[in-house]
């Protein structure tokens, strides 16, 4: 099955907006890679006639990423560039306004301005004393794929008539220079970086008038990282925050501020959250396993409402859910099952719609009827687009392309596929051609994989990393971008995923490491096989790839197959005995225990890679943002195994910063993107590229390949 | 037996060069703890009438340890202070002339500077690049009880004739920008600071031209830390360095300067070292086992004579040796076996002479004829004095006081002791007893151990770290200073030292651990109960303190002993498990492989303190000059057994440094000797001092305490 192209008024509306489109379709190239857009927001007026939207992308000039806030008229798709900054997102339509508010960092921190329809932008809430999030000696919190960031208002909202403002903004404390005891040492262990302290302060604008509401510690994670769900009633103001008691128990809890008496106090139940409500009032939600999931309505009170089982789920990447103001629409994001891609589901008593087609709609947004919206359409070969949505007929009308750019690429063949293992699970995902394939020519071939982002955006950094998929395919390589089997193939599978994730040890660790890890292992290795069957992969040149989660299964793969010959891991080391402390719940549930536990250690030594070093058939290649004790164990274990191996640090923005999990630094990026197409080149292809930034390395490569003891013969897929 | 006080001799010198003394005697204050000087070289005026010496000491007010260059007058005694600085060392007289040359740090770098007799100070070599030895981000080198340095000249040498000088200037890379790989990273494993890289150049100056003779990289430890043993011949200046292979295979060579070819070479044999050489030309060593050991000078060729057996030994912390011009006459330093004090031997051809007495001399340094010298000269209870030594009659000196303030003090009772403990093993120490100690009354007593430092020094820090051990004395408490047994034992003993050292396996795990740290476990707990057995100490008020080797003795001897009520332990965490990739040598001489091969793990379980957390009796406190992971895992495991346990991190100068094990900074040393107080005070006693700066800490004590699941009940030794 071929995914079918996009439809032809799309490409005739995206004609329209970006008339350099026209010019010949040209082929990817490495500056391509690094500047796929990221959109950030997007958010349309009250009229529904504009939508202002936020993309980060990189500037290489810089040597930063930069965020770019844009106005694209709906009706023309004119798009205007209305701001360059360091930072910005959290952008809102003040209700009741022609106007916007938004975080941005113009160079003195994180702070809340105004946007107007005339394209003019003033402060709202400037707090200088800021706390920093990053990788960097002092952050408050680590980043996200972000330089180290001041920030100076965490968070706002707006009550639904747009006269309140909900705002929290930070104060860090001064660099601690007393001694520390106790938990404030212990916490260093899973820092790199020393940790600073900051005081969240919650205030309630109103009239002109700010009020403190609540003062919060460092460690409430809800109020600093999840801008404690705010919910408006027509009396209270109502937020979630965590407290952690001193022994270390942390819980959620729903606090109201009343307009009235102007105090705070703590509900007895927590409130939900207005992201999955349906129609009727309830809680949404995707029940079962398998293809179809059943999506239920539950009422307070134990009601529950059935829409069917349908071929998509709830799905937290999905567009955020929105209920109309009579509570009689909702409008929630979902993602389809098999070829995953992101729609809309319209939920009106007794009834449910679906909106979408071929690409993913995610980052939509709605006017206030919920008649109208907007939403960043996308797909495998296309790139971000902002469509407009009319919501009563379903229809989606592409309006402006986010990346004129890309539109110029000649798109590759994106193939998506399901894969059914030896075990019976199922694996979605995509095959990427190579540009000129051949049939009855055999091809190297190339595994990505990141848990379940491989879905139909465009390129998604957050599934291929800074392995460059698109020039793989450009190269010659069959690109394989597999997802984890399903977490809900069934009920065994569930529970095992249940236990990791709740840190409970009710499935014996030998379960785990099958359904978990080797099911995924069984899931690559047979993917391949099975192109290897048809004629299409060289089974002797094979690689796998993978960064976070996708470095562990990288790693477990390259320690249980024998069908990979090289391997790029990227940024992880979960499974690695020495992480235990930092990670003790999570391990106790996988392994059973401590590494010091000698009926614990007999799975970390069936499971942790480093542990079965001496098992690897292929190069490994490790690409990291700190040098973390879990990946200098497993390069140390493969090396004193004689596996060739590399080990490479990126940089951070300076000597007290380290580079994010999601490498931010451009010169990170691409030479990481480098490094992995000479690593591939080279262990794959037996090629080596003189004008390679990397090309240095060949000669360590050369003498570890020279001297690496092992042999495995005949790459072969494990026997399980 | 009491140690004999200071000879009538050396107060009444001391009494003219310090009229203070006359003032009345007074007790240790925490001041006093803090204030003790570090006699950092000596060096004497070649008509031997004057010496130049260097002291370190706390100075409070600029938060800082400064260096003092001070000049004494030998026939008189006065004393001026020359220098102040941030650092002052390697102090050398030129030969053949009266001026000397030393490393000063005034603000900008470690430089070379010569000193007149006149006392002024001009620079010889100023090399502004530096780099930077210290526990800080892009350090080359860690630092050793001293803030970050940059140094510029890192070593120099001066020929015998004055007229040749080497030296060694170091030039740091820029900070690294770029991708690290392999080794590079994995260096960071056992580095918290991301380290830097410097290039060492190594000149000959010589007629007042300056000649580069070599250039090392910065792993040639050599250079960069032992300044390269230089010697000199007629036509060649030879010098060490240490050369590194790619795989990382060290070894230590000696290069040849010619003077006439002006080329280096590496010779074919590594020169020995001048510094124990005997009357014939031989090596010097002290070999056997026991109370008595042979004194050997070993030629080339394999020739031996013996100077018989003898109450002393070698000793690296002895004073350097020295041998005449005419080779007919060597002088050495020695350490006594029994009550360790340091001394003299002079040997002349058949003939073997001690200098020395109820002190120890350290520090020395003599004229070319070897006739006269100069010596630091101190005891458990004097003070560090200048003495002058005549060595052809033996007479020593007293000549003037490194530190009036301390000659102030009122002596206490130090008496040294040989220990047998139960295995028949001895060890050395001291019991400082209580100021007012009555016969009859049971004293609470604390232990503090540090591997064999407990000598005739005063109040030497090496030995006692941050544990005010004369502070406690007048507190109240027994003080026993307890050497670890005797490594030279019997050949059993010293079979597992040795494995243990040269990091073999020649010595099954479980001998390991009773010999080298179980034996040192009973001779703690026999030497306590000897003093229960005798009526002074209280059985229920013992604790035990040691940092560094005495922190794995402190922790071993908590987790195997129900002996002791509390715990100090002092910037260490050898022995856990999650060390072993940093020190796998090490680990794997001691428990005969890593935490993770089942046979190994077995012995790690019964050895590593935080497996053994539930078997202990007492409360620990450690105290930490960075957050390593070894120190929060033994804290981690004790919380978790309801051990009442506290970590407490002193930090560094700033946010990018770290305290340095030896602590440099006056305020956290003043701070660790007050938790001290407090934790033992509150732990054995029972006792709280609203005033501590620890006070805030009592109610997490009171919790810890009040939750700790385990009672001991009589405290009692090991069983073993």
């Amino acid at each position: 099955m071929i995914v079918k192209p996009i439809s032809a008024a799309v490409t005739a509306a995206l004609t329209v907006a970006t008339p350099a489109a026209t010019q010949q379709a040209r082929h990817w190239t490495l500056e391509d890679q690094l500047s796929i857009p990221e959109v950030g927001g997007l958010s349309i007026s009250a009229d529904g006639h504009s939508a202002f939207y936020v993309v980060r992308v990189a500037d290489v000039a810089s040597r930063r990423m930069v965020a770019v806030l844009r106005r694209v008229e709906l009706e023309s798709g004119a798009t205007r560039d209305i701001l360059r900054a360091q930072w910005i997102d959290q952008l809102h339509r003040i209700p009741g306004e022609d106007a916007w508010s938004a975080r941005i960092d113009k160079g003195d921190g994180v702070q809340l301005y105004r946007i107007e329809m005339d394209d003019s932008i003033t402060p709202l809430i400037v707090h200088p004393a800021t706390a920093i999030f990053g990788d960097t000696e002092g952050a408050v919190y680590p980043g996200y794929g972000h330089a180290p960031l001041a920030t100076g208002v965490r968070a706002h909202d707006w009550s639904p008539d747009g006269k309140r403002l909900f705002y929290v903004v930070l104060d860090a404390a001064p660099q601690a220079t007393g001694v520390r005891h106790g938990e404030d040492v212990v916490i260093e262990r899973a820092r790199r970086r020393a940790p600073g302290t900051a005081t969240a302060s919650i205030y309630l604008r109103s009239e002109g008038r700010d009020t403190l509401i609540a003062t919060r510690p460092n460690n409430d994670i809800t109020t600093f990282f999840e801008r404690n769900f705010v919910r408006w009633t027509s009396d209270a103001v109502l937020f979630n925050v965590t407290d952690v008691d001193p022994e270390g128990r942390s819980r959620v809890v729903t606090m109201a501020w009343s307009f009235a008496a102007k105090t705070a106090r703590v509900l007895d139940t927590l409130a939900e959250s207005a992201q999955a409500i349906g129609p009727l009032g309830g809680q949404l939600s995707s029940e079962g396993y398998g293809d179809r999931r059943e999506l239920v309505e539950a009422m307070t009170g134990g009601a529950r409402h059935s829409y069917g089982h349908l071929p998509f789920a709830l799905d937290g990447r999905a567009a955020s859910g929105v209920r109309s103001a009579d509570g009689k629409r909702s409008i929630v994001g979902v993602r389809m099952l098999d070829n995953p891609r992101f729609g809309l589901i319209v939920l009106e008593p007794g009834r449910l719609r679906t909106i979408g087609g071929a690409f993913s709609l995610n980052d939509c947004d709605f006017t206030i009827s919920l008649s109208k919206g907007a939403c960043i359409a996308q797909s495998q070969t296309q790139p971000p687009a902002i469509a407009e949505i009319d919501v009563v007929s379903g229809r989606i009308r592409p309006v402006a392309s986010v990346s004129p750019r890309h539109e110029r690429l000649s798109s590759l063949r994106v193939e998506p596929r399901t894969w059914t293992n030896r075990h019976g699970n199922k694996a979605t995902g995509y095959i990427i051609w190579p540009r000129r394939y051949v049939a009855g020519q055999r091809y190297p071939a190339i595994v990505i994989t990141h848990g379940t982002d491989a879905d139909e955006r465009f390129a998604n950094r957050e599934n291929q990393w800074e392995y460059p998929a698109q020039l793989f395919a450009e190269r010659g390589y069959v690109v394989l971008l597999i997802n984890e089997p399903s977490a809900r193939e069934n009920a065994e599978v569930w529970a095992a995923r249940l236990a990791w994730r709740n840190e409970t040890k009710a499935v014996a660790p030998e379960t785990m490491r099958q359904l978990i890890w080797l099911n995924g292992v069984a899931s690559y290795e047979d993917a391949v096989m099975e192109l290897v069957g048809t004629g299409v992969i060289d089974q002797a040149r094979v690689g796998i790839a993978g960064y976070s989660r996708g470095s562990q299964m990288v790693n477990v793969t390259i320690t249980n197959s024998s069908l990979f010959r090289a391997a790029s891991s990227g940024d992880g080391g979960y499974l690695e005995p020495a992480f235990y402390p930092d990670v003790s719940g999570s391990y106790d549930a996988v392994f059973g225990g401590p590494p010091t536990d000698p009926v614990a250690l007999m799975h970390y030594r069936r499971l942790s890679p480093s542990l079965r070093a001496d098992k690897v058939c292929g190069a490994v290649l490790q690409q990291v943002a700190a040098p973390l004790v879990p990946s200098i164990d497993f390069h140390t274990a493969l090396r004193k195994a004689g596996v060739p191996a590399e080990l490479s640090l990126y940089p951070g923005d300076d000597a007290a910063s380290d580079e994010t999990h999601i490498f931010h630094i451009p010169s990170n990026r691409l030479g990481a993107m480098q490094e992995n197409i000479a690593w591939f080149d080279y262990w794959l292809l037996g090629e080596r590229d003189p004008n390679s930034p990397y090309a240095d390395r060949y000669t360590v490569w050369d003498k570890m390949r020279d001297e690496a003891p092992r042999h495995c013969g005949t790459p072969l897929p494990l026997k399980n």
